[in-house]
């Protein structure tokens, strides 16, 4: 099979041709509010979709078994962009180079859009009837992203990290965080490909949902490093945002270079992981190494 | 049968033991989090569930059929509610009798306690293993739930209440944006029920879905009237907000007499429709004139 990058823009469109698929067009009623929704999902990195696909090859699924469960982490994960975004909560005038949809549309709107795109996140999940797979599997997908997204995964991590603020967090309470806020989303983008594998041994579920733990954490830490050591410009949102909010972060409580071989050392753990899939394992071996080289 | 009146009471029960059941106890990683989800869930009129029991004893249903699908509608109100009173939106600091979410804890909890609350209802929907129902049902009613309360429905209607405000709406306007707003999730109530009876006749689904869409929009009439003729006190919310919102209203629209002949036509529409159930529809007929008689 040729590598996973010939692949990457094939699924970037598959994806996108999803959210054309359920998104309400921009002039169904009420058209603001679905203007506003198609301005929020326009653009970004689709790192969570593509970690599904590419799960979805490491288990020899075809791509459409995967569709409606890359679509709605999209979804989630968009929806809390918007919300993070909010005044209340990071107060954000920038993402993906663009003002944030408080910005661009207003508060309220904001607010709603957030709330359609976590309602159409599961409408995806049980409408769509092109996976092949059976009710029952569906059933248990929108069990898990709603675990995931909701107050003791996505949602409990952001509130934390509101808490937080001002705080100067140990290694445990940052990490306990992250696990939440952005691991459980990440892991689950990996869990829910293991869904959609009938027959599945439980050692390569073990093993992918090990990989989804590890690599969330990598991510964050990274994120925390691009935050201090990349601009604005790259970013796509505000750089040193987390200094400014007195956020603690991995090169706050670790300092810098440590941050970085912590990081460097959960992407190395997370390949180790794959082993057993051997060649199989090359479409998440390139999303890591891709992760892991990201600027932004 | 003795009458639905009788019932009541167990059914509130039964909420309350879903509630306590599926949400996490307020010790729960993040604590407060999960406090201020608690504090947002008590109390309430559980006006949805009731109709979403009521409608399942007209068809025989037992009631754990039902219970997934009246805790899930619940949690969506309460979010919906906790959503719409922040600052951004209605801007309200009472609810219940008590200060709403944002006012008892903060902005920031009170979004993500709305956002959590979302996601766990299609998490009930998705993990009751209880209701004896298939999974393609269960995943049917997942996707019932997620269009009511989506941009197409109740979060559309909020977006067009929000942007309404100021103006003085036509009838149709007004009528459209309510459909929306209350409409969508009222009668989801009756179509969740619906879902949870195998092989119902189509005419009795088309009734109850009628009747669904007729108590909505009468009760949406009411609650107009209802925020001018009563007190704060009663309402357990600010009295006189539409008024001071510039709000059109049913009876900003068609003068206060108007608009009460018309939400008593709709009761009455209500009522003929349950017709063909004979004697069997009397839980929906003691609740159509519980809601017709309520002061708040």
């Amino acid at each position: 099979m040729p590598p996973f990058a010939e692949r990457v823009d094939t699924y970037q469109q598959r994806l996108r041709a999803s959210f054309e698929r359920w998104l309400p067009s921009a002039t169904t009623y009420p058209a603001r509010l679905h203007e506003a929704l198609r301005y929020a999902c326009d653009g970004g990195k689709h790192l969570r979709p593509l970690l599904v696909y590419a799960a979805g090859e490491v288990l020899g699924l075809p791509a459409r078994r995967l569709d409606a469960a890359a679509c709605a982490v999209e979804m989630i994960h968009v929806y809390s962009l918007v919300h993070d975004d909010l005044p209340a909560m990071d107060d954000d005038d920038l993402r993906r180079g663009r003002p944030t949809t408080h910005r661009a549309f207003d508060e309220a709107t904001a607010i709603l859009v957030g709330d359609a795109l976590q309602a159409l996140a599961f409408h995806v999940l049980a409408a769509d009837h092109d996976s092949g797979l059976d009710a029952s599997r569906r059933l248990q997908m929108v069990e898990r992203l709603a675990q995931a997204a909701g107050s003791r995964g996505m949602v409990g991590g952001q509130a934390v990290d509101l808490a937080a603020e001002g705080q100067q967090l140990t290694l445990a309470e940052l990490e306990a965080l992250h696990i939440h806020k952005t691991g459980a989303m990440i892991r689950a983008c990996l869990q829910l490909a293991c869904l959609a594998a009938p027959d599945l041994p439980a050692e390569q579920a073990e093993a992918l949902d090990h990989y989804g733990k590890t690599i969330g954490l990598a991510f964050q830490i990274q994120d925390d490093v691009l935050d201090i050591e990349s601009s604005s410009a790259a970013l796509g949102k505000t750089a040193g945002k987390d200094e400014a909010h007195l956020k603690s972060t991995y090169p706050s409580v670790m300092g810098l270079p440590a941050a970085k071989l912590r990081a460097a050392e959960l992407f190395a753990s997370a390949r180790d992981v794959l082993g057993p899939f051997n060649d199989a394992a090359e479409p998440l071996l390139w999303l890591t190494r891709h992760i892991e080289g990201r600027d932004h």
